[in-house]
């Protein structure tokens, strides 16, 4: 028997992610944990139209998506907490570019990325982002056989009901794979 | 030193949903880990074109969005492996419906949503479908002061690059306040 709970969205939790953009000229950031994947290269953002990066992502059409390890919880809720509009937050990482020029990554993440825009859909009160990736760098810590390793990152996932960052736990079945137990209903 | 990986999409892991639409008059599902958040209340879904149920959500311009928990593994990933155009895929689960007469929710699973769409964007392989909550219906086991609880509902995570689901490991840190102990770069 289920409960009614009103219109909330339940889809959590997601991987935290810091958002890089280029604005007047400057490194910007902002920690975003509503992102998703449109497609095998595709990733899409949620950004309250609030975010001073927002203006960075239309105005160079390139954007940035970092993940933070574990170990960056405190600079990670310090970058989504504070506006660009208040604090200049290009200082706060070391910055590396890739084929981009407006595309700024962070060293201290294990993992970056750097994207193009393809489209921007403009709801309401939040600008929609998906981006194309270019191109992908990560720590050699985080490798196994070449291929980025979770267990390594370990990435912080965000949920909002919570209001907690969570770590990621073990590894439980292979997609593709186990469904082939499937006995029947 | 960062390794360049070429342009691999990294934003693991995900949570795993199994989506819902009516197609042809019954219910079909599809497992979709390539979902993400675009505002508070609107879910987007990556979904190739290749799978049937797309055509039951432009049809409707309705679904639903079930989050299987770990016990679930094996009969979601086989809702993934198999597609609705060679097997019926109407009598797997038990379905019920809220406010929506085309979004069929899923019984066993113990958090779902009904949604409809706000959004459809045509990608050159993949439809991105942008829908907003209706309504959410949790299993009073999943809840803990009437809030989801995470924890209780164990979802399963996926990851790409591993091929597998991963489960939820402990909670880290308070977003929104472990932010305030930074001291600067």
């Amino acid at each position: 028997m289920k409960e009614k709970l009103g219109a909330t969205n339940a889809l959590y939790p997601l991987v935290t992610a810091i958002v890089g953009a280029t604005v007047d000229g400057k490194p910007d950031f902002a920690t975003i944990a509503h992102v998703g994947i449109a497609h095998l290269k595709g990733i899409t953002l949620g950004m309250g139209k609030i975010h001073l990066t927002n203006d960075g992502i239309k105005a160079n059409r390139t954007f940035s998506v970092n993940l933070p390890s574990e170990d960056m919880v405190v600079v990670t809720d310090h970058v989504g907490m504070v506006s660009g509009r208040n604090e200049d937050k290009s200082g706060i990482f070391d910055v590396f570019y890739g084929e981009l020029d407006t595309a700024p990554m962070i060293e201290q993440c294990k993992v970056t990325m750097e994207l193009k825009l393809i489209e921007h859909i403009e709801l309401p009160t939040h600008d929609l982002f998906v981006g194309e990736v270019v191109g992908t760098y990560a720590d050699l810590e985080v490798l196994t056989n070449g291929i980025i390793d979770i267990a390594k990152l370990r990435p912080l996932l965000f949920d909002m009901s919570s209001k907690k960052y969570w770590s990621l736990g073990a590894p439980l079945a292979k997609c593709w794979s186990v469904g082939k137990e499937y006995a029947g209903a």
